[in-house]
């Protein structure tokens, strides 16, 4: 079921982004026995960067958007840790969202929704996770959302 | 030695929460063999959610009181994952707890610490978890605190 | 390979601080089979806590000094997990590290950068680790990082 995700992408008209390698003394992903921990992917597109603070600059609508590229990046890091092989892939376990807005803000669900629904429109079932949505104080470089995810290799 | 957590949370006036159902394309829980992921919980109560930042429209007590209820969501979690039977439930693991503060604030232990206590009051040893407790920048809904958890079940 | 942990931190002429016993009804790390769950080490030194908001009171420089404290701190706990033994420990799983920061700044990485570079000067390739790297609204008793972990022992 979860062998045609790249069709299932190409349905959806998504294309992942490269996974990207962090540029420090860290990885993007670790896998401990059926577990992978996938460092947190920040909110960029093409154009580069999708940075401000929701609240603000940015809608709790673009702040989805924002969330929907960093789910885009977990999953090319997870089909990186698979090898390309979708069949070793089992499901999302767990997200933890950042979200970079003003201290008022309260609609942190609206806002990593983006990459939750992202996920299960791609995974189906398999795309259900736990998750925590809070606001950071700030973001590196001050991007819109981060998200770390755990997910079950099979 | 857990068995019997229902008794002891009537010995202590207590009684848990209705295990929410989240309102999105995410789980409360997933479990990967014993390990079970519990979605953030924020703070609520009979009267509705607890919101405010500590520091301001909040004293710690009262963020330690919200801090509580928090933990009483992540054990109705819990108990809805174990079917019902804590015999199946082993220990906490890991609490990451989320406090809506003012930048100035300094007590996110103190806060954290009504969760915390809460745990090994009722569960004894098997509540005793490792934790991080820090400040987010704004929360759900301006709640108060928001706590998720990691669990080992038998 | 990570049994002369000792004598490369000797090398490097850098010494662990005690671990720390938590002060509250949280222990320092809860192991689970072999993954070692460390609780949130805040920055301190010989001299105290290391504290101040990164972008105002602390240059990130700074900000990358008091979150290789935090390294030390959790090669402290891990070294108490594994008896003394470094022979039990296998390798970094995750880091997760907040900086304690205004809302304008976005050198996240560059403070956490600070432990990422400890635990590989340290560990080498053990020491690689996924993570990730944001700012809390605030932190307790107002110092600049706290970073948790999750290790994979032997």
């Amino acid at each position: 079921m979860t062998t045609d995700i790249d069709a299932r992408l190409e349905e959806l008209g998504l294309t992942l982004p490269e996974a990207m390698a962090p540029v420090a003394n860290y990885v993007p992903f670790v896998q401990v026995g059926n577990m992978l921990f996938v460092s947190g992917q920040i909110s960029k597109d093409d154009s580069g960067p999708i940075e401000g603070k929701v609240g603000a600059e940015l809608s709790p609508e673009q702040g989805a958007e924002a969330a929907k590229n960093c789910g885009l990046a977990l999953l090319a890091q997870v089909k990186a840790a698979c090898g390309g092989d979708w069949s070793k892939f089992k499901r999302v376990v767990k997200l933890t969202g950042f979200v970079n807005s003003t201290p008022e803000f309260g609609g942190q669900p609206v806002v990593i929704n983006g990459c939750s629904d992202l996920l299960v429109e791609v995974l189906g079932d398999a795309g259900r996770h736990s998750r925590s949505a809070v606001s950071a104080g700030a973001l590196p470089g001050n991007v819109a959302v981060e998200i770390e995810g755990i997910f079950e290799l099979a």
